[in-house]
């Protein structure tokens, strides 16, 4: 693969593919979003509270420190419960057009509620969470305000944008070094782009882990069929939501099973099961490059202020 | 007990016992604090990766957003264990001259190791927390910036200065409402301030727990007998460190039970068994409102972005 090609032509051939980041979001889903509903979305997203337990928050499992997901290789949930599968990130999530490992969500609204309530993760139920919530004035105050009809946009906070990626599909010929240009020509060209594209590289459709060659037990347990869960279907078996890929070099270890924990063995993996084609090292080197360039100006959280505990509100369980 | 005594004899009374907090704290027991260090402790303390499963952090039992501390009762552990005792807050912890609620460690870099170390907190080696940190080349940089010989005073970061009570301290008359100046008052004149005393109102000394009356097995339970632990001295039995009271509204639950979880019925616990003088329900109410003057301007901080794992990176537990 030469590192000569003409970074024109494959800006054109990649925007054909993927799309840039914006630095302003200003709207969810065609809704405009305010300040007030990003400042209570910080809140809720940090307090443990809304667990049964009350010592696990969104953020135990989707650290915004560490690219939105966490160490791995599945969450630890209520009672030390381990998932069965592996974290997803929540930055950029906005732009994934299904939402958890097998799409059985529609949109963040709708996923938000699942977790919550399952019980090996944050394990509360919608009367619990209610009733802690309610509990508060502060909470009750901020939920008046995010939600009085009209918004004034203010830009949604979890994206990432300004990665080299990203400055490269918008002019900039010297965002990506020659083995990153090299690597995203071989991502184009030996298929990986026919499932990992637009926006997110990935997060909007569905695809057999292992089209070509199953990955091994380690990487692929037999006992999660995927979205064969979801549909019951036949063809659904061992099928999973295409992992969007932004911020990937952040947050290993990878796939569902979260067994993976180096990018070039996942490049490899993804070679072998997706593409029947196996990577030269070269070019796994030279994919694994071009990952790189994916990781954006992570977004600045300043931690949130939660409202203090008053006589109503629920113990921890 | 009359609303209408001078401020300046409240004042000057006070300023015998208390001490405001200034905003600047630019040394730790006289050794002037970098922008490199706090920017390297706030990394450490968010990042779970410094435990055994790598699933807790020093922020999920001292939780900034909180009050620096978690939900309570006790802190969930490694293994989902509960640990025996409130975990105190962090916050203003460099104004308190023993650490623990027991004193088992004499300042805050000594006391750093234990809860990482123990096996029902975070359930860390030694090694492996240092082959964790040397595995990330930013985390390698960043002990190096932090430690470099001399350094730049900045600020300590986990004070909070501009509390109504520390106004008030400094001349400002309306910075305290009348209920609060007579709770200061019988704060004062009932005992209190003989033990929660100076710039943490507390945090500097050992009391028994029950030094007039023991309270129930429930607020003190027997298995616990406090720096007994640590000296083996008879008269050191259900001993414990005089709790600061800084935002203590804002941490429930209290006592190193942590049982109890409204502010007044735990002034109602001290008073019977502090002092031997039931309060009054009124006097409870006076001092409660006091207590809420003690809530300062909580710190911004930004969540740390962590360093990614390497190849070299130890695997969770």
């Amino acid at each position: 693969m030469s590192y000569a090609a003409s970074a024109d032509d494959l800006r054109k051939d990649a925007l054909s593919s993927f799309k840039p980041i914006s630095a302003a979001v200003t709207e969810i889903r065609g809704a405009p979003t305010s300040a007030a509903q990003i400042d209570l979305g910080r809140k809720l997203f940090f307090d443990s509270r809304l667990s049964g337990s009350q010592a696990l928050s969104c953020n135990s499992c989707h650290n915004i420190g560490g690219g939105g997901s966490d160490a791995g290789p599945t969450s630890i949930g209520h009672g030390w419960q381990r998932g069965p599968r592996r974290a997803p990130s929540v930055l950029n999530s906005i732009f994934n057009t299904v939402q958890f490992w097998d799409g059985r969500a529609a949109g963040l609204k709708a996923q938000a509620k699942g977790p919550m309530e399952n019980p090996i993760e944050m394990n509360a139920t919608a009367a619990n969470v209610l009733a802690v919530l309610k509990s508060m004035p502060e909470y009750v105050a901020a939920f008046r305000a995010a939600f009085p009809g009209v918004a004034d946009p203010v830009e949604a906070t979890l994206i990432t944008p300004g990665s080299p990626f990203d400055r490269f599909l918008e002019g900039d010929d010297a965002a990506l070094s020659a083995q990153q240009k090299a690597g995203l020509r071989l991502f184009m060209d030996k298929g990986c782009s026919a499932c990992h594209n637009r926006i997110n590289l990935g997060g909007n459709g569905y695809f057999p882990f292992g089209v070509v060659e199953k990955p091994g037990a380690d990487i692929l347990p037999q006992g999660d069929r995927g979205r064969f869960a979801v549909t019951k279907t036949a063809t659904d078996e061992y099928v999973f939501r295409v992992a969007p890929l932004r911020n990937v070099a952040l947050r290993s270890p990878y796939f569902h099973s979260g067994k993976v924990w180096n990018l070039d063995q996942a490049v490899t993996v993804m070679s072998t099961a997706q593409l029947g084609t196996e990577l030269s090292p070269e070019e796994i080197v030279d994919v694994t490059a071009f990952l790189q360039s994916l990781t954006g100006e992570q977004p600045k959280v300043e931690y949130p202020l939660l409202p203090p505990r008053t006589k109503d509100t629920p113990l921890p369980q």
